[in-house]
């Protein structure tokens, strides 16, 4: 007899950490609480301006599909755009737009490992890579990395002692998304050469590509595509280089061919990304370095903010070197709890604060307990009243 | 030794047929031709007034993510729009948003169905399902339809012959892609019947449901859902109701508690649906029946046309009752073939056509071989034109 149950893959899903407590500061909210929402990196910077006056020119009298690969003129200013980053030698053919980063992750997942495989990343992880392996089948093997060596990797024999047969690919966020870690040329070089030793993927998650401090520079795997045109995979997004999260737009982008005329079929059944999107985010080979400047030099000031904020008051912390997430470890037992009682029962002067626990970015169960997730990604002053509602809060709280 | 080998799922996929030739067509194009382009369900009707004023008035000065179900506002016209068609007990919670009705056929099929499952679609079916269920690992099982019985279901018998312990769900298009078919009622409650029966999900694709002609009107399953909270899941999207296709809205809609609060876990792992998209949309609820009522009509009379045209040149064809499709049986022994020949090298006062090829909406391998797929999203004009072409190609050509 058959039965009406949900899939294996779905009831096994949990609500993302990132997102779980919001129905609690909705009540806080309720309340007549003012929450200030460090949860999310969902950035209060303004768009460039050429997307914000593309809405007043929308040329049809419908919206219509894109084509599969993405509209032409987005994907020719894409292009241009890792151009002039220095890497001329990445064509239209390269590029696959996609749903956000989102989907051009669970596509990568889905296309480079069968059900049961493994892909290799290091904890503490974007903690939406869990619900995308899930729906893919694919087992994720974490390397721990640790707060007081900043969360860089490993030494490599700690990476390769995991590979085995059902090994697929390595996968990478550089900057970090939660730790804010920004890798170095020997760090990714090394990483880069096991997975070729190996005959592994090598997927590089750079949607944070431009948020590094203190005059550093990001090290792309792009620049090594043209080298091992079918061991990379670069998953891209527009969303947070032009504070547009909720535009969805993202890129798959690799030299191997097979895997972008594979990918393009599942795009083609799935039509296409927003047209209305790519039509607001065409110019954005036109944004000028003055734009980022300014948005970098506002979150390197956020960045200091709270680091020193966070360490006066005792809390410890690592300085994020980009992205724009800091991972704290509290002096609680458990950061959930405190976390849920932070937003629903704690205020100071009417404020609260709304945080991600960051025990569900790692995969190794008891990892990172007391630690939380913060976003930078409110103005300095809010990030001051968020310091002070933390540090009161600290003192009243009994676990 | 690991192999730099793509995943079993993305290298079966095959291009769409409904796209596949799209690129002989700009090969056609830059030539100097007029490509018709009927290959595709991509209306030229005009989007509602209010839609498009929308644009001018977005308020913020970024694009932030919207909620994970939904933008609140969005999901209210959802609701308000379902009441308007009768179906009051529909509720916020019932409902999530998703990136157009492809989405939402993803996520059920992985929600309904483990790999290795079965679900039992009629053929010929909206191609895009085999890639759906493709990458969910879930094996479609096909009924064959009829184009001498107007693709109406066969005797339910036939349907329950096909169930084992593997079926978890019965997948239904109405009014139905590509064959334009619209259910009776008791086609829809006896397949009803049969789900609850074997403790089956039935999928409905309704994603046409207000594209019906002669006054008829279509069977909606929202109307049991009240009376079958568990079994019934609704595919839904905006695209061909109000020419927006490219806006990439749809949603997923239940009554299954367990499934909408799995699913949105899953919505929260890749975020959100276009917060641009929302608000373009969220006046829908306000849409006028005149809006409905000025496109039914100007569908019909496309209908009428076509149907009208195809059957004066000796086309078997059989009446759509709804969509804005027609399947027709060309007096070719390939159309495959022969759209390629038609696009690449064939015109008629400098016109030709672009069709979708129809054996690839059946999984029965030799159905539907001389049929096509025939969109009748352009106006009268251009669908007598691309008739007077059809005509004098199958004249001349010889396979």
């Amino acid at each position: 007899m058959n039965t009406l149950k949900l899939s294996n893959r779905i009831s096994s899903l949990t609500p993302s950490p990132i997102r779980k407590l919001a129905t609690l500061a909705v009540t806080a909210e309720q309340q007549g609480k003012k929450v200030h929402k460090l949860n999310i990196g969902d950035p209060d910077i303004k768009s460039p301006e050429k997307f914000l006056d593309a809405l007043k020119n929308w040329p049809k009298p419908q919206f219509g599909y894109a084509p599969s690969q993405g509209d032409a003129q987005f994907l020719s200013s894409l292009t241009d755009y890792y151009k002039k980053l220095g890497f001329d030698y990445l064509n239209k053919e390269d590029i696959l737009t996609t749903w956000g980063g989102s989907e051009a992750l669970i596509l990568t997942l889905m296309s480079v490992a069968n059900p049961g495989d493994e892909v290799i990343t290091f904890e503490p992880y974007y903690t939406n890579y869990n619900s995308f392996a899930n729906f893919a089948g694919v087992t994720i093997t974490a390397v721990s990395t640790d707060i007081k060596n900043g969360f860089h990797f490993p030494p490599v024999k700690e990476v390769e002692k995991l590979i085995n047969n059902k090994t697929k690919a390595i996968l990478i966020c550089n900057p970090n998304n939660p730790t804010g870690t920004v890798y170095t040329k020997e760090e990714v070089e090394e990483l880069l050469k096991l997975c070729v030793k190996f005959n592994l993927f090598i997927i590089a998650d750079e949607v944070y590509r431009e948020f590094v401090y203190d005059g550093k520079k990001q090290i792309s795997l792009l620049e090594y595509m043209d080298k091992y045109p079918d061991n990379i995979i670069i998953c891209d997004s527009l969303s947070k280089r032009y504070s547009v999260c909720g535009l969805r737009l993202g890129a798959l982008i690799s030299k191997n061919k097979e895997l972008l005329e594979k990918t393009l079929y599942y795009a083609q059944a799935r039509l296409c990304a927003g047209t209305l999107d790519q039509y607001v985010a065409e110019s954005l080979n036109h944004v000028e370095k003055e734009y980022f400047d300014n948005v970098i030099s506002e979150y390197e000031l956020r960045r200091n903010t709270l680091y020193e904020g966070l360490k006066n008051i005792g809390i410890e912390v690592t300085k994020p070197e980009g992205a724009f997430y800091i991972v704290a470890g509290l002096p609680v037992k458990n950061a959930d709890d405190f976390c849920k009682w932070l937003v629903s029962e704690f205020s100071y002067n009417d404020e609260t604060v709304l945080l991600a626990p960051a025990a569900g970015f790692y995969k190794t169960p008891g990892l990172g307990i007391n630690q939380v997730r913060i976003a930078y990604v409110q103005n300095v002053e809010v990030l001051k009243k968020s310091l002070k509602v933390l540090e009161e809060a600290l003192k009243l709280y009994k676990d």
